[in-house]
């Protein structure tokens, strides 16, 4: 169990103790557990709903929200961490929060429970004092690292049914490449997936005219997909990018020739699409590829997720002020990289994403510089100061 | 257990009580006791050594001799048979030897339970009889279906080992692809497998840059080797033929860029090729396409075989007369199709094949016209009063 003689407001403090809550996916670990038992006793009301879905494993989920009316700011993340691996490549114990020449180690130091240890820090420091009007909520997950479909998700919606409408959300994943203050997140590429599944007919490899081979229409259609570049970037973001992530027959035998083989692929795409126009770009490809000779499926996987591009200079411009006044540092506004939480939040209210530098995020020494995990939480506080003004 | 009472000679009858020893490889099903039961009484000596092999089972397998000295001549085959598969497919029980409108049913009825039936029945005849100087033997494995390592290669070793030396052989596999009669296979193109694997370099789809996707990498190889034809076939042999078999990696995330790549590849070569032309022609192909760009290891089978082409006289021209004279039909020399425990004979003596009709073998109802059955064992008979006049 963490420790509870917590001094509130420190974030080094909430990090070590978050850390040390072992809250890998799908396990609460005692990390939302802990959050309540600092924020409830600050005026916070904390609830922690829990949600289900057929298949997968239930979720624990926090919302704590201090004040009232508008402006509604959301602070969110996730206390879930990935798996910490081999236990013999970590320097420190994972789930030890250890401190060694101002680096603080553990899994999660900055993916990302020193986003919310700094940001639980700002909001306590805020509440305590800085909040006349407004309200300020936190909305933290168990489920980021895994399905992500007990979390986030779920969580929004059942805000928004108890009559919260929020005005803007910061998430607070780590997105500086190299240094604190380098980058915001205002937006992220869409992603769809798909199968592509090829028709052959099985036979025997002495009898090539008996049979029909699909892995050489597979390579065929493969190769088309990859042969052009979707584009060349836009104003805000990056190029779209199609990856095959997969490819596969199923035949162990050497003497057959296979009945079926299948390739998936992922996109990335940015806001020169929408998924009509890329599914019907794709397809067009395929189907020139195909001709009449080769009989081929396409299946979209439902998960998908549009592009998008938060404008908000209340958000945007007061987090910048305050990255720049508290690091030096004009961070870039940045819509590079993979999908987080952001891409649900984005639908209720217009959301960015700022923490910590992500470089040792999945691996092992995860580990943050405890200088930046107290600036960060500086940075928190300006941004609360000057968008609550 | 197959009935005892048989006429020795009538390979209906033999084929009926094989059938009904369920032998799917590797079991014995009792095939082999029966066999035994109806040779020994005939003056046959019958030996049923059981091979084994880490990793595989224990197979059993029967060599029946009678006769001494030269000419040996020797009828090879295998009791064991694929699976019936599903039994609502079947008209008449895959184990039951029914016969209807002049049909047998039954797995094995023609791969090659029926042609075994056929030349025990012929031996057994002209053993009774015929036979003066000489020597018949029958060499026969439970394991040619299977791993085919516990079966004819080493059943060949062990009698090699016991003084036996051989001078023609036919193997009595289904050869004819529409009527009796119409070929015998005298050679077989060679196999050679291989594995092509490609070192990518892992990462996160949303970072392509940081990562190397193997994957349309293995596709660039895979449209090399197919490419272009091996050649266009020669005076015996069918032109030679590369099958991918498989494809594959080892990814079941949408995310992720995969670190690597792996496709397989069977090619069925002729007397234009040794295995090291051959490898070398793939080497060439690959190293060409690779380039600098794409890091990739070929690894071969161990598991190959050269092409073979028998051109003994006193086989096929004895054989073919035998044929032409029961069938009236003049049998095309053939070495199309797969390999077959032929590939390991001809490392001992001149060797053929020539059995039933092939077309119901492995399917559903396979079945043999009884009319075929004892023509076959005419045939046989035929080619044994033949070779040994």
């Amino acid at each position: 169990m963490p420790s509870r003689d917590i001094q509130a407001a420190d974030p080094v403090r909430i990090l070590q103790d978050l850390i040390r809550c072992p809250s890998v996916t799908p396990a609460e670990g005692g990390a939302l557990a802990y959050l309540e038992s600092v924020l409830a006793p600050a005026g916070f009301a904390v609830e922690r709903p829990v949600f289900s879905e057929a298949g997968t494993p239930d979720v624990e989920n926090l919302f704590a929200t201090i004040g009232s009316g508008a402006p509604h700011f959301v602070f969110a993340g996730h206390t879930d961490v990935v798996p910490p691996g081999d236990a013999t490549l970590w320097s420190h114990p994972a789930f030890g929060g250890d401190i060694e020449n101002g680096l603080l180690y553990g899994r999660g130091a900055v993916d990302m429970k020193g986003g919310i240890a700094a940001f639980v820090a700002a909001a306590l420091d805020f509440a305590n004092g800085g909040l006349r009007a407004g309200t300020i909520s936190l909305l933290i997950t168990g489920d980021e690292e895994g399905p992500s479909l007990n979390g986030t998700v779920k969580l929004l919606d059942w805000a928004a049914k108890r009559g919260h409408r929020f005005d803007a959300a910061i998430v607070g994943e780590p997105t500086n490449p190299n240094r604190l203050g380098e980058a915001i997140k205002v937006g992220r590429r869409g992603s769809l997936s798909g199968t592509i599944t090829v028709h052959g007919r099985q036979g025997h490899v002495a009898y090539p005219h008996l049979a029909v081979n699909p892995v050489p229409q597979l390579v065929r259609l493969v190769r088309r997909l990859t042969a052009e570049a979707l584009d060349q970037g836009s104003e805000h973001f990056d190029a779209s990018n199609l990856e095959f992530v997969g490819i596969h027959v199923d035949n162990h035998a050497w003497n057959v020739i296979p009945a079926e083989a299948r390739a998936r692929f992922n996109v990335r795409f940015n806001d020169q699409w929408t998924r009509d126009t890329l599914s019907a770009w794709i397809e067009a490809r395929l189907d020139e590829a195909a001709g009449n000779e080769i009989a081929y499926e396409l299946d979209f996987e439902p998960g998908w997720s549009a592009s998008f591009l938060t404008r908000s200079d209340a958000l945007i411009g007061t987090l910048s002020a305050a990255i720049e006044a508290e690091t030096g540092v004009q961070p870039a506004l940045s819509t590079s990289g993979g999908t987080s939480d952001a891409r649900f939040i984005k639908d209720y209210c217009p959301v960015v994403e700022f923490g910590l530098v992500g470089q040792t995020m999945h691996q092992a020494d995860e580990r943050v510089a405890v200088e930046d995990l107290v600036k960060l939480k500086a940075i928190y506080r300006r941004f609360l100061d000057g968008y609550f003004a």
